[in-house]
């Protein structure tokens, strides 16, 4: 339970030794996801030694490079270790084509069931949902289609107040679950027992919203209202402020002044330009505007 | 002059750690040209300080991932250092289809030339020819359609023997350029001074020949008779023999048989599966057969 958040790679545009393209590992509420897939992505999660086989979610924002060149390489690694799990691929429109004509090519189809599921859409919706988590895009501004992600826990059940029910002979160990489910018990003689005093509030959710690529679009707030860890980019100083126009890419004091706005807990920055050798700059800018600030590295991990 | 041929990748199938797929960078004759792109290979271009920007051309042997995966990042990572020299791409039918299909939905169009050269002819031909080099294809047999590549120095000019030539005061230095090229001097007078006396052989040419992936195949030795450096993929040992049929690839000791058979100078292993630790048993078994073999390591340079 919780949120685990691994950074394999968060600097922008090229490759180079040491700065990997965006990709990110989240394990929320026991789903394993996998977030961008720049070049080089399946030896970082090795390097990390993260248990990849158990990814089933892939979710890629945009079609530039430094976010999807490594997912070609990744889909035919699983298919190497025979893998039998489905995996779920959650892009922009043409990733299915990309991917096929590549497979194609090599007589490489897979041993396992690939399903890709293309975006399109310019409103936020939500694109998976099962038990225990719910995935929604979050529309960005950029240079193609792209979209940030919204990954979000399912309340759990409520917790039973033991002390209280003990006071209830009636209430028995098969009426627990429509109790945890919320539930109000009713009595042979027709009284009811309120859920509020046979059950706790279930534990705290945790969200994770992850933004990149974009220009500064404050109409994302609302969406990442009261997140626990937002990622957003900030590829960018304002000493180069002029880019950001035309490249469609963030200061790191934009994504802070989103953070604040959104009212988020903690800001993480990342997919930094190569122009700038000190990260801790990309901070200190945010740190003015939004106090709980941390740098994206290749191998540092978030948890709540 | 000559040939430096350096290893990026040599390790079959996925990448791992320290193992990368397969990529060599090779300078002949003053051209400088990629062979084969495995996921990863501009940051192994990094790492080894190659001025890859030099590169103008690059041949793709087949189209399983572990050759040409890190082909579509190279090229973008060009576009985005504003590369302006024209790019060869030489490589299997549908390969141009893989690499356009990316760059249109990224919306990043290459700022130079990018010129595809499709094969698909079964037999050995000519596929690129200047004044200094010439590049044949290899036909393999792989899983599909696969070549190798031969590339041969052209031969240089003759030198001049100043000692012989010191003594016909009709030869002026406006006719040394018709003796290098090998004609007669004729004098004044009628009299033929032949060539073989003024001039001294040209320097020996050197030649590359990559095989990879390929099963054992013996007709391929004529075209490799006497190369300098024979790259023979071994990806296997003989105890995994029974795997070459299925799989299309040779053993260690299949790659010395056709090093003896074409007489080459050195035979260079590579290709190794990830069964094998001990790279060393390569060389071992493939010294039962010939005598002068190195192994492929990320990093090595071989020169003549």
């Amino acid at each position: 339970m919780g949120i685990e958040l691994t950074i394999l790679g968060c600097h922008s545009a090229t490759p180079r030794t040491n700065a990997h393209p965006t990709a990110q590992y989240l394990k929320i509420n026991e789903r394993h996801i996998l977030i961008d897939c720049g070049e080089g992505t399946q030896v970082l999660l090795r390097q990390q030694k993260i248990p990849f086989a158990k990814i089933k979610h892939i979710f890629i924002s945009h079609l530039h490079g430094d976010h999807f060149f490594g997912l070609v390489g990744l889909i035919s690694t699983f298919g190497l270790l025979d893998r039998r799990t489905e995996l779920n691929i959650y892009g922009p429109k043409g990733i299915k084509e990309i991917i096929t004509l590549q497979l194609k090519l090599s007589k490489s189809w897979t041993s396992f069931p690939l399903l890709f599921h293309e975006l399109k859409n310019k409103e936020s919706e939500i694109i998976f949902e099962d038990k225990k988590i719910k995935v929604s895009t979050i529309p960005l501004n950029h240079r193609v289609y792209t979209n940030g992600f919204l990954f979000e826990e399912k309340p759990s059940l409520r917790k039973l107040n033991m002390e209280n029910i003990a006071m209830e002979p009636e209430i028995e160990i098969c009426d627990y679950h429509n109790l945890k489910k919320g539930k109000d018990f009713v009595k042979q003689d027709g009284t009811i027992l309120g859920n509020d005093d046979l059950t706790l509030p279930p534990r705290h959710t945790h969200s994770y919203a992850f933004c990149s690529d974009t220009a500064y679009k404050p109409d994302i707030v609302p969406l990442l209202k009261g997140v626990s860890f937002l990622y957003h980019e900030s590829t960018f100083l304002e000493d180069k402020k002029n880019l950001t126009e035309k490249t469609k890419h963030s200061t790191a004091k934009e994504a802070a002044l989103i953070a604040k706005a959104a009212q988020v807990k903690t800001l993480i920055l990342g997919h930094y330009s190569s122009r700038y050798n000190n990260l801790d700059e990309f901070k200190i800018e945010a740190k003015t505007v939004f106090d709980d600030v941390e740098l994206a590295e290749s191998g540092k991990v978030f948890k709540i």
